[in-house]
């Protein structure tokens, strides 16, 4: 049986269950949030839309013991609207912090023993912090990181060279947040790199270009949900399928003691190895400070450790 | 190229729009919304989106003309708000009956010749309409009715007998709303009719059942989403597919001069025949008592038809 | 990790595998063939597919150990030509019950504790014969019956009404094979019983119909594969999903004494009840015509059981 | 609709008929085969499978005259028993060509306008020969070439690091047939250049895991028809999407004169541009090799072009 938890039933975790269902990546959904009128309601509506569907799920809510022989928890709690208008996702640490703390023990206390995959904002620093409070190894706790913003540069260079937006490689490093950065050095398209591709790309442009494609997905409706509910049915298949796949995802690594957007190996066992592309000096420089602004988001934590 | 139009980005809208996306139902999707800003968000995240899928869809925002060669437009513009704490849906009629004489006359402007399945509330008095506004062919404007009735319906007794939902057979008749009653003459369990299942099942606990089902997908968020976008996904698939399915929806019949939700054939042409099952005769009254609500409806329009 | 294996790969059994990697239904797939190269053959044209999938399925070949921890074991090694050019399928029992008695000890070995669904031919005598050389129990062992029957039945009547075929109920009963009958009180389409239908339907010209279906089917090419593969995709799914959906199988009933064909429901245990219709006297005395041919087959094993 | 035809009902038609239903890519299905049992047979057996589907994909056949407004045809009549044992394609060029001789005037006439995709071997001479025959663009006509290949590529590179098939990226360049050849400077896993990633790759040893990889698909069977046939189902669904994708096939190159295996972007207008990779001085010259094989087995051609 193929089992995940979604913790959180906002608009993100809401999406990505329904895209579950209607793909039928799993067997057994476990569903929890603090309102367990809201956990009620989505188990009827996804056991609705079950009846025009092929597969078949098995909704499970509100009960943190039905995680024990999950494979995969994915954590999306969250307040949206602590985030602030200019969109800057520190400011709802203090809040996403805290809930944490409630959930790590209780996910400990289950007896679950899988991956933990978190999307709560801001991504770096609460998936650190997710590892640190419940103590798993490093490799079994990631957040999303930029690889929702590693599409969105895809979707803007597809744009620009109309070109299929899965034909363009390459990755967004660092922070899911303001200091993330395009590592123009690994962009390719069609496996050219992108930097041979034609004297007329304009790199200021296109990072605009990706930075407005974020904006305007976030603008009209004051937060996203599909993009990043795919993204995340994505990686439940990898971890479920053992898949091996690369991908940019917010992982740990020792050497630079933090977690961060960069490319790894996703597969059963979680991150099972780490690609290292030779990024640019100018490049590295700007993962050290993008990375910089993630250790003190964790530092500056209010809460005992 | 299959062409799909969806007017009206809420909830429902959005979410049909994420369905066809994901499951690769249309080649172009036209988005349209009172509110710009939404449309472009939705474009946005659906792009996003694409990036981990495998089918591409090309999505076209705000313009009419793009409707002109669309096969379907499914109009589920409405204002959520206006429903009653009660959850009266023809608290919603005065405000969404403005909009259907707001967007009628656009849509014959473009040169749009499909079909129109209508979603927004009080769903038969605005299929009902729509069709008098846009003049169209009662056959080739209907609303979703009582098809979602239906599989809560059917999810009721699934769950009641331990059975997949997708086994149980019949039909919920009349009004997408209170007056709507299930016909448990028509209700089959594995092609057996349920009268004959088992002398133990009680219809007045499952009638009960039904109407919770719909109530707890609602209650908890205000709306529901998944279980009306994945109905209107397969009613779009049957129109493109040219599928000949039979599904409730609501239809018009000219002996009862009225739409109301009934078993049809769905294909390429829209309506394209009538099941008539044999009622009895307490099914009958209240399918009369039902329609009558719609005819009341339509006929108290403050609006010059 | 859903693991399923298959034993034999002929067309039944390569297409099989085919549509489990393409719809991406199990992690893991375990392929046994007599001839190994065949088997390296199915692995390699699979794993080439699948650079062109989304989903990810590990093959494993030859390696009976593997179905330890196996969910499902689907058997259909057989010999298409030891079938006769009239399409009897008892001539092939002498071969495939052979294998039968070559194969169940190799599965009992390997600790597999899962269900076996035999689609070999004659599909119920070898579903019962399996049985009997396991020693699993009757509910973990059937085979696919009259479900493709059905499905042809279902084909023919919609054939006749223009309506879609997943609108057409009810079922095949008996042997799946020439003694087999429609048991007409049991259809319906639309969920209306198709004897209230329209008095012009003619019961035998369907029965032809249906017959012809099946021949048509086959005479091309000297074997049908796509029917039977997605059928059998349908049933690993029902038992991996724990669907509790009806279907007609070839499943063990105590009271005749007999496998045969006839509706049960399948979830994660196999055969988890039984769905008893009301046949018309006329249908129950084909039933224990039908019956009395496989117990025949089976009586007459020229092996020791 | 979507509506693609297959001329030729061997295991690749056959096998990519079936993916068509089963993904439901099209709405209309034309299949022909030179033995009309043979249409009918698969017919009838794809129909079996629809009851078990979601989508419907109406099939019709035989009939070169609902060619007409389709979109693709995909050519794959040929004679398998016409390939050497040593594999040889270019042995099948006798046979194959008269098909192509007698089945061009048939496309022409029934009014066809799309795009034509052939797999027939050998197929870049095929190519060449149906788009002389048809006299249509060469834009319009293209063969699968070293798509199949490069899927192999993909595999071998793909066991060898570890890694899913799907991040390793670049081309096999020319004949679809011994003289073709991987770039392998264009090779990348997970974006970054495969010759950069690790010293240990023995590009000897990949080579031979390539072809080897090829051969055992083939060997077992004597054909292979999931890799191919998946490789026609995505074609099919990047037209049909207009998708803009970047894959390898057989274009015609006006440069050299010749259709060979290179990377196009794929769109409704069939090849809508070339993708040109700086290849080493040593797989140019591989390149002008392998492409002056193309074009003798084109002058050679015995049959008046």
């Amino acid at each position: 049986m193929r089992k995940v938890g979604i913790i959180g039933l906002g608009h993100v975790g809401a999406t990505l269950a329904y895209t579950l269902v209607t793909e039928n990546v799993v067997d057994e959904l476990v569903l929890i949030d603090k309102d367990e009128k809201r956990a009620i309601s989505e188990e009827y509506d996804l056991l609705d839309a079950q009846v025009f569907l092929t597969g078949k799920t098995k909704i499970i809510i509100q009960d943190y013991q039905a995680l024990k022989d999950a494979s995969v928890i994915v954590f999306c709690a969250g307040q949206i609207s602590a985030l602030g208008d200019d969109g800057d996702r520190f400011k709802e640490l203090e809040i996403t912090s805290k809930i944490v703390e409630e959930t790590a023990p209780k996910i400990k206390q289950s007896g679950f023993d899988g991956i933990i995959i978190t999307i709560t904002n801001p991504c770096d620093v609460i998936a650190a912090y997710m590892q640190k409070q419940t103590g798993f190894e490093t490799t079994k706790v990631f957040g999303t990181g930029t690889m929702l913003d590693t599409a969105r540069m895809q979707q803007a260079v597809s744009r620009n060279v109309s070109i299929d937006s899965r034909n363009v490689g390459g990755y967004v490093y660092g922070e899911h947040g303001d200091s993330q950065f395009v590592a123009w050095s690994t962009v390719t398209i069609g496996d050219r790199p992108l930097l041979t591709w034609d004297s007329e790309l304009d790199l200021n442009q296109l990072d605009e270009a990706v930075r407005a494609g974020g904006w305007n997905a976030f603008a009209g409706k004051g937060y996203t949900s599909y993009g990043i509910a795919t993204c995340g049915a994505r990686l439940i298949r990898m971890i479920l399928n053992d898949a091996k796949t690369i991908v940019p995802v917010s992982a740990y690594d020792d050497q630079m003691d933090s977690y961060y957007g960069q490319p790894v190996v996703i597969g059963k066992n979680g991150i099972e190895s780490f690609i290292s592309c030779p990024l640019t000096e100018k490049e590295q420089n700007s993962l050290k400070e993008s990375v910089q602004i993630i250790k003190d988001g964790l530092a500056n934590l209010p809460f005992k450790q």
